[in-house]
């Protein structure tokens, strides 16, 4: 019997210690190909072996471990998560589901469980793409998706990513042998921290994710007519901003009844004066959801109703799209597996969206993906303040563990 | 029989003859106190001369032309407005208050009417307040409330007033004669044009003023929480921006309702970014009314219902006043002349206040005063783009005629 409590233990203190790896003093901040990196790579490598796993690192400089099935010709799944951070980051975002699956692995191994399965953890090198502004570096090159264009990618210091590997002991012209072998690749896992609020307010421990939000991204821009704001009447007034707050209700009330989350995050208003009516407001607008149909709808009720408020508020609104990804949805039957893994062991098996991107995103594009999202503080991430509790973590390796017994093979 | 046409002619063209002493060669600039207030005084007085006016400079630098009454104990009317303009200002706001008056007159004494009371023309010196930072600094003067405190009030380039009326001639410590003898004084008349939209949206050429506006401004706070756009679902969020989105609207409701008008103009938001959730929203709101209890009752409800939305949005708002002042009344009796004299010409006689401030607000300080609004291009001033039509000039000649031939006396 595995002493979850006390795996879970071991996980804290290692997000700790590896939490302490930094490019700067006076926060976490550990990006690809630094010599932190490196030493990230090297602390996690030797926890890898610890758990009795085979450990190399690929040509992108992603750690990866194996723990071999004792049949040879048996299939494969992964698990993986990321090791580098957003600067001024937290420890847990990514790390944890490296770590997590090394203790678990660590204690299977001391309990002499044997998987129908060879099983593979990755700790990607870059998700956050801070330092190359370029996300999903390390799981790209898993899935053999990196352009030749990416060797001149600059990082804030002008060095190029071709550089950069150099200088960290890869080549770039030899990535393409990171990509890996799908033939017997069943699926892969990922247990990440929610990075948002829904587990803590229903009060549960984990979730399944159920599929990753495809984003659509608009510039907006309302033109009325600027004027004294004490000499124009109320009625005869265009004012750019009450018809921008009325678009910004109008945008929270359809993404609320739609179901996808849609979010006014910037504006900017002009002449922007406190005894001037608003002649021009600028504004954005970013609409999400698992269901690439869904939000498409939710967006077409949007702009159609914009369009009504301006006609009636007789000012102009022009619309441009910045951005377009779609959703990537998670395997059903490995999420049905995850579900099951959580009611077993006693809990709620809530499934919810991600609004965030995940290596999943990438490693979608060659194989069945599954993810488990477990409860952080107050839904913070990206921030010092991120934070987990040790339960949590017992109750995510529990699932875990339950879920490599109950893998279809 | 005076031929307005004519006479409105000659006042479009001493408009655009004094609207070419700017000390700016880029636009219409005439600011208090300099050489240009001097050269506009001169060529205005030499028109008040022709007029058959005595013309005289008084201590604070207003240009004051009289035409006395046959009666020598006759009581006094004053008509009045300002030479001085903003920076790229119109060449018809304050100048056509003073300008048709001498046109007038001129004809008045052409015809050999003659009036019931001596009538003085006031050409003050500074309405707009754009050197010294204090508005209606010439007719202040008048009603004999200058602090001394104003002595050192600085222009752009340090100078101060003290220093500037030096320069000009004059004697700060002198500015207590201008003061107007009160005894004997009837009443104060301003024909300013409406720089607001009323009239022509009314199609008329002249109206009424009922008040000057009393504002209250106030710089408002909300907070809320900022957040991922992707992570944290509608219903958990407290999106700053969309309580302000909220208020904005309510504001522009209640306003609507309760007949004064309250703008939002300024909005500053945090942290402002396209894909994170707004956390705090700072915005302005200026709320104006003819009638102060009015105002106060609509800023009763407006707080009550902004309280309610915070409220409800869990979010927390700040609210601080910046602002206060009283609105000024015109006088019944007089407004009743007015209108009198409007419909005795033909037109409606639309009652209307007004939210800008004008001279009339500092002379009701000492006798009852009146305001006669003329129709202005598309409400536009403070602008070049400031334009009239001599055909309302016309009917405003008509109607001050009319007006001066039937004032209580």
């Amino acid at each position: 019997m595995i002493d979850y409590d006390k795996v879970a233990q071991q996980v804290m203190d290692r997000c700790d210690e590896l939490g302490r790896i930094s490019q700067s003093e006076e926060c976490l901040d550990r990006r690809y190909l630094t010599k932190e990196h490196q030493q990230a790579n090297q602390l996690v490598g030797e926890w890898m072996m610890r758990a009795g796993m085979m450990v190399w690192q690929d040509t992108a400089g992603n750690l990866c471990g194996r723990l071999p099935s004792k049949q040879q010709d048996a299939p494969k799944y992964l698990i993986g998560s990321h090791l580098d951070t957003v600067p001024n980051g937290g420890k847990y975002d990514g790390m944890l589901g490296v770590l997590a699956p090394i203790s678990l692995i660590q204690a299977l191994t001391d309990n002499g469980v044997s998987l129908p399965f060879h099983l593979d953890i990755v700790g990607f090198g870059d998700e956050e793409g801070t330092r190359f502004r370029s996300t999903l570096l390390g799981s790209r090159a898993l899935t053999g998706q990196w352009p030749a264009t990416w060797s001149d990618l600059p990082d804030e210091n002008g060095t190029s990513l071709r550089q950069a590997m150099q200088a960290f002991g890869l080549d770039f012209d030899q990535v393409h042998q990171a990509k890996i072998d799908t033939d017997q690749l069943l699926g892969y896992l990922e247990l990440h921290i929610e990075q948002g609020p829904v587990l803590e307010e229903q009060n549960l421990p984990v979730g399944v994710v159920s599929a990753i939000a495809g984003a659509k991204r608009f510039d907006l821009q309302v033109t009325g007519m600027a004027g004294h704001a004490g000499t124009v009447p109320m009625p005869l007034r265009r004012d750019a901003l009450c018809a921008v707050s009325e678009m910004v209700l109008v945008i929270e009330t359809i993404a609320q009844q739609q179901g996808v989350v849609a979010t006014v995050g910037q504006i900017n208003n002009r002449p922007n004066g406190v005894n001037v009516i608003s002649g021009q407001t600028h504004f954005s607008l970013d609409i999400r959801s698992e269901f690439d149909d869904k939000r498409d709808q939710a967006l077409g009720l949007i702009v159609e109703a914009l369009n009504a408020i301006a006609e009636r508020r007789k000012v102009t609104l022009n619309m441009e799209q910045t951005h377009a990804a779609g959703a990537v949805h998670c395997d059903s039957k490995l999420q049905e597996v995850l579900r099951k893994a959580i009611q077993q062991i006693g809990h709620q098996p809530l499934t919810l969206p991600s609004g965030a991107g995940h290596d999943a995103m990438a490693i979608a594009d060659i194989c069945p993906v599954a993810m488990l999202f477990m409860r952080c503080d107050k839904g913070i991430s990206h921030h010092p303040a991120e934070a987990i509790k040790a339960e949590d973590v017992a109750v995510s390796l529990a699932v875990l563990d339950q879920t490599l017994r109950t893998l279809p093979v």
